[in-house]
């Protein structure tokens, strides 16, 4: 159990039935995770993680199942068990197969070993890389339009997220 | 400087250069990166990160891409400054709008906070979490095709970056 | 200069300037600092965690000095240089000495040193610790009400704080 | 069971035992927890990890209970399970309520979250910051007293965790 | 169970069965560890994990057993249980005592300890520091040979790991 | 500059000058490091992380020159650039050289990998590793002595340091 009383549905006063009655809903599940169950013992706190999650995991220039790898490769990279399995499941769900999951794991190592390497080496930034940074170097400076964004068809899963919201 | 004399491209041996234009050819850049100058003062370390790198950068289940927008989000995770210049550098080039980077840092805001979260309150794993996502869960599990992967079109950038290697 | 470029405040949609106005106010400074100006590279974004932050910061059971102590020791936990400067500053303006920061920065050192000797050996969690705060414990139990609070005045600063939002 | 062997309270050397007792009495526990048992397999790991920890949680400039919600906040940042659960149940029996544990997380969720974005956007400390910080800043320099440290009065904490070490 | 389905050994194709008997002689077990059969989920993986793994592992200027240690103190830092078991079982197999954990877990603690420390104070590098390291320092530029490199004896250990790839 | 005023030599109190002298004397340095000069505007702060650090690298089990590298192991784990200087520095004196530095970092970058994939994919410790390691495994319980500790000859480093420290 965790180190706060879990709040069940049942118990839970409306203002917080109305955000676990969303939460059901935007993810298509049929349960209340024992993480909101948890943030509920300081309803405050319930809110304000959910709006921004939420806010955050909308489809917009990147896909929700996108999101999600992001989501399962910083929790891997800080190692939360339970946000692990959480956004694991959430990406299965999504499509995930193991070789996306195999290839996702395969960056989250590598950089995570190169990141390492590079502190402990002490290594200086590129005067080349802080240019092309910077400000958000030539991709964002008020040039002319040469620019080519990467297509990315929204996705159906974009669409189910966005109609499970309506 | 580094913590180890950096290896210039005119002083290096040659398996060493052999690497050099290697990396300047996979990622079209025309200067060899402090990162690699400075691994090549120990060859075997120069060898092995390269190469492992180059296969986990590889366009596959993902595309490069997201690839370099993940390696970001872990960087960031991890506050490694080399690093977040040279995967911003990179996910620029590719096509990483404002708008992007901006969703993108959301999503790795977002679940740092939640994972705190979680590990904060000592969170369990719901039944359901678990039962989604042992040895796989629905999805890796040999039962009938049911499973609709997300379609991804292979990008302009993924064919470009084959071209680079060819 | 960071990845995004900054929006000054000159610049900024009327949406953006209403709240580097209310984040002035709120700190009581006359300068609106990098961090926001640059997460207003992707409004949203800026709108959001502005809001959440402004949130968890409002003075309530634990007063704002407490808690920017806390931010402090979080951020140097995680070695953030920004977040670092950004909460000693707040934390001196609202009286942290030296002595304070010392103790501080003890209790930071202490026990990420203890955390790692935890997680080094794996020491298993006694059941008395479990006990103590599975569900909250006797603290969140319905129990006769034998707990005592510690007694915490609402400080000078918090009432400036409140102050400063009216 | 951790990966060294534990010391049980019967079979310790005296020297261990009086560090035992010591434990014992100044966190009004009668049991020794697993954590010291494990480092006993190391009697002079034992005994230098305790003097610095009983050191560092003193009350002084800041109370006891300030002290270990600071120790649950790195812990929380660091994921360390052992040192979660113990934080809270010490800091439970100094009276932190739902609401104050509610506020504590949403100072360490939020900072967790901002700390991993002036990172991920490489953002640079304003002159601002940079002089109100350094060498301790005005409050620091050796000026005339205009500076109020917040009133903090000893609380009933900080007699009892003193009347225990007397 | 891990959240991608476990290759066994009975069902591996014939290259990952190549891969895991040699991780079996390698290491001198007769299992294939969890980690391997679970990386075998997505095969290229494995194949660079182990490759890279193993050539890191060899030993040369540093002994196994040294390796074996870093490893573990890494590990710890990160908090990964599996890896702590995993190489703390490695470096118990090669001879690491009680005292040497001891002495292992003294440093990664203290170390953890001052990490947050320097960062927390933001302490500036001294100017000596800065060149006693920069390119390697002293014993990195191409100066007459003053340098003596410590004697480090090759080990027992050393030999056995020879004539296990053997 | 640091948070707080730094404490120069000529200003120091008795004890906090006594404390500078043990430090130059312990490194063989003729400077007190500007870590040390912070951690003087909390006296008992400084008088404990010195104690503390001091006692830890004292040579025993292992020798100093293999703490140091694991003292670099870990603050490049944590990406501490003043602790990564310090410790490079310290163990290019006691003879770490390029090989031995790239070893050490390949170590660092491989298992930084590995703890996330172990993580990332919640890989459960196998029941062999774990009887290896509970309570110290074979090597720790009382058996008959057939346990052969490496043999590790005390270095000329290690020689050094006593005489330093005598």
């Amino acid at each position: 159990m965790p180190t706060a009383a879990m709040v069940e549905y049942d118990q839970a006063a409306p203002e917080v039935r109305a955000i676990y009655d969303d939460i059901m809903r935007t993810k298509s599940i049929d349960f209340v995770p024992n993480f909101w169950k948890t943030l509920a013992s300081h309803p405050p706190l319930l809110a304000r993680v959910w709006r921004g999650l939420d806010d955050s995991m909308q489809p917009g220039a990147l896909d929700v199942l996108t999101k999600e790898m992001v989501a399962l490769a910083v929790s891997a990279t800080n190692g939360c068990t339970y946000c692990i399995r959480s956004h694991t499941a959430a990406a299965r769900k999504l499509g995930m197969t193991d070789a996306m999951l195999g290839e996702l794991m395969a960056v989250v190592g590598t950089f995570n070993q190169t990141n390492r390497l590079a502190d402990g080496y002490q290594v200086e930034v590129d005067p080349q890389l802080m240019r092309a940074t910077e400000g958000g170097g030539a991709a964002a400076r008020p040039a002319p339009v040469e620019l080519k964004p990467v297509e990315r068809k929204p996705s159906k899963v974009k669409k189910k997220h966005r109609a499970a919201k309506a």
